[in-house]
């Protein structure tokens, strides 16, 4: 997996330096072209990627050891985004175009106000180990940057270098075939490279996916900046999952392989891998972690991304385990290859250690053993922001379900109902983020909404007609906010 | 003026921690109340306010020395505010309720999505000097953050205490008499109590409007957090005005005038104080430099907010002063009080140093004289991040306004034509913000959209009915996006 990274060379100081100026001197050209023309060239690039399924797929796998099916997946939800932005770039409603006319108020005369968002200037993208395709060059940073109007340089990550190569040449044939500007997506190599590039003038937002450590070390080095700029970082996440009673009892192995596959999917090398999973004590959870276990006890060990996420892995089940606390159901002592294998453990909650509230990236998953609604809601006290919380329940859970959502409501981005927060749909209402240290961000970084990262206001005040960017006419068709009233163009259907 | 920060009592460590302590337990019943009751809430804020008129302004104008007829436009803009975000509320599309069916796609099942935006929870506001109401205790910041559902800790500006205390009790007795829970807004008071409260664990946003040096220093206490938190810094402004040639032709005393007044209303201290003006050599500017000298020789000192405003005034003239290239227009030299006097300076465009970049926080206006449009843009290539930039212009000078807004338009908030930047309107398209140093945010600081400061989104999946918040069931009204369309309430007239 490792002689890849030979292959590419690191990007120096200059280079750096040489990169981002460019995607500096191209960003007006990028903004200018207007959001009709970059949804056509998103829907270019997801066609060429299509077009080089194949060569993509095997590079990735290659890199990744992820497999062709999840390859193939990712690659398919990746296009599947560009579609989306496009959409999203077409629709409009995204420039919150808004005008107040003029008038007179108590407070004085109202001038003529028109209201939009304008792309926010270069951005950065730290491509993520997970995720070679939807989290790294072609993935929903760089999709969002680029339909924004943000030129877009790509740091790419060490473990998949060859596939963000191949990736950017694919991406950025497309777009200059569709008209956009050259280098509106660069790509950058090395770790000085990264640093070198959020310190950059021209840089005027960072995304990043990965893991705590990673993210603070690119936030002291954004701190160094002259100017602020946006750190849009999605970090650490331990999903704790809620098996409440009344489903516990109708449905706990179907419950318990639902977990241990969601906590096991991709090696468990999932930012909403569920970590914590709270069952009730009793016939019906332990019928739920029977179930589980089975699951656990039944898998080998699965390749890791890469070395430092193995090690890191081991040390932290290790870790755990050394706590006399919590008993290890799976897999059994002494195993072969024990350290390395998804591996369930087992701690009573009112006696969880802090410890366990930390992600440890990798198939690892914790059944917290709760006696009642008081020892759960006490439990779940300790659980840091997180991108998701999970739910399985029943009609007649409901005043506890009502209970856990007031609990945790401050501390997640997305809840879930029966189901599995692993596979996080791109779409209009989707919601991947919460607080800190699950993210550093209040918007989303998957789907519709997580363009407004990469825009900012601008207000034209009396201006005349010929001034006027088009889209703040009065005769131009797009959703718009007048006088504080939506109004919906007349070709719309609603 | 400074004897009045004596008989506010400083706020110590245990004192802000209590405060915060209540803020976090009230904040649920904040956000839980919704929002049709903090409307009503801002509304009975409003009346409040306007039934303490004559004590409000008295005790402000104890402090500041702004004048009765400042003050009661600030208190009149103030009601306005509380009255706008009572709409915003009722409107309801600030909660951006969102919701994508269960359906097929080629990326698989895509799950029942609704999404909406939650308050962030509690928020600090820190005072500004220089509006002791519209940017303090009842300003922007603090209506927005109720508004949002967060519970709002202002940090009193020493230069205006009382008022500060006044307002606080005014407005916490309306807020509780509308049946929002007590604590809703706190007041603490010191400079230490606001470093401690920037980093109090429950407190998840800072809005502060003030000096540069006065945010950064924030900005390093919130980067000793263990948890980074948004901070919405309005800092430092030099609001440049383009005067082109045509309109110097046609409006030279009507345009030097409106230029000497915007600069020196409130003796120059507003952050959108036009402080570089950049005005064509010849006979046509010349007649706009003089009726600019003639308004600011007319002018005596004028009292400053407090005396380090006063004495940086003076230091900041005086450093421009030395540089050989600057050349003062006004006052007289050895005029009395020459170095508090409102002072225009002027520079030939090409010879302009760095310095008249830098916010001097007072009436200091300086006059750039540019010989043609490559001399005017290679001289706006040195401005900063602004709130405002604002040209005066005629139909002729068509093309060289399109060269100038193409130049700034990375660099501001808001364009201005035929105008002047001073007086903003609190409005749904208004936008207080622009790249650093103007701010910290992607976000205004007033008007309508500043709310989306103190909210985050939380996306439900696959959730029954009887789980649903209220807003996201299918039957509520209100605007939201179904399957990527925006759909109106059938009550809606549009």
């Amino acid at each position: 997996m490792s002689e890849a990274s030979d292959l590419i060379e690191e990007t120096d100081s200059l280079g750096v330096g040489s990169i981002c100026d460019r995607a500096l001197d191209i960003a007006p050209e990028l903004d200018n072209v207007g959001r009709l023309a970059r949804a056509s060239a998103l829907r270019t690039v997801a066609l060429a990627l299509e077009g080089h399924r194949s060569d993509i797929v095997r590079t990735a796998d290659a890199e990744t050891a992820l497999g062709d099916g999840r390859l193939n997946a990712e690659l398919t939800r990746t296009e599947y985004q560009c579609d989306l932005f496009a959409e999203v770039l077409e629709e409009g409603s995204y420039l919150e175009v808004t005008r107040d006319s003029a008038r007179k108020t108590v407070m004085g005369d109202q001038p003529d106000l028109r209201r939009f968002l304008v792309p926010i200037g270069p951005v950065a993208v730290f491509g993520a180990s997970n995720f070679p395709l939807a989290f790294s060059v072609p993935g929903g940073d760089t999709v969002a940057a680029i339909a924004s109007g943000c030129p877009v340089v790509v740091k790419a990550h060490p473990s998949h270098q060859l596939t963000s190569q191949l990736c950017a040449d694919i991406m950025a044939a497309a777009l200059a075939k569709a008209g956009l500007p050259d280098s509106s997506l660069q790509l950058v190599s090395g770790q000085q490279a990264g640093l070198d590039l959020v310190q950059n003038p021209a840089i005027k937002a960072v995304a990043f996916t990965g893991s705590l450590v990673g993210g603070k070390a690119l936030m002291a080095a954004i701190g160094s900046r002259e100017d602020p700029i946006p750190f849009y970082g999605e970090l650490s996440s331990i999903n704790p999952i809620i098996v409440l009673p009344s489903a516990a009892k109708s449905r706990a192995v179907e419950i318990g392989r639902g977990l241990a596959a969601s906590g096991t999917t991709s090696n468990g090398q999932l930012c909403t891998k569920p970590q914590t999973v709270y069952i009730p004590v009793g016939e019906d959870g332990d019928a739920v972690v029977e179930a589980m276990s089975s699951v656990f006890a039944a898998m080998n060990a699965q390749p890791y991304l890469n070395a430092g996420i193995s090690m890191a892995f081991s040390n932290g089940v290790h870790r755990l385990q050394s706590d006399s606390r919590i008993h290890k159901l799976a897999p059994q002592p002494d195993a072969e290859m024990e350290w390395q294998r998804p591996t369930l453990l087992s701690v009573s909650c009112s006696d969880a250690p802090d410890a366990i509230m930390g992600e440890v990236f990798g198939p690892l998953q914790v059944a917290v053993r709760y006696t009642d609604l008081d020892d759960l809601v006490e439990g779940l006290r300790l659980i840091p922001g997180s991108l998701t919380a999970t739910m399985h329940a029943e009609l007649l859970d409901k005043e506890m379900v009502n209970t856990i959502v007031a609990a945790l409501r401050t501390k997640v981005g997305r809840f879930i109902f029966n189901g599995y927060p692993t596979g996080v749909m791109v779409s209009w209402g989707q919601n991947h983020g919460g607080p800190w240290p699950a993210t550093t961000s209040i918007h989303t970084s998957v789907g519709a909404t997580s363009i407004r990262r990469f825009l900012r206001p601008i207000t034209f005040q009396s201006a005349p007609e010929w001034i006027l960017p088009t889209v703040l006419r009065d005769d131009y068709e797009i959703p718009k906010r007048i006088d504080g009233a939506l109004v919906l163009p007349s070709s719309s259907s609603s």
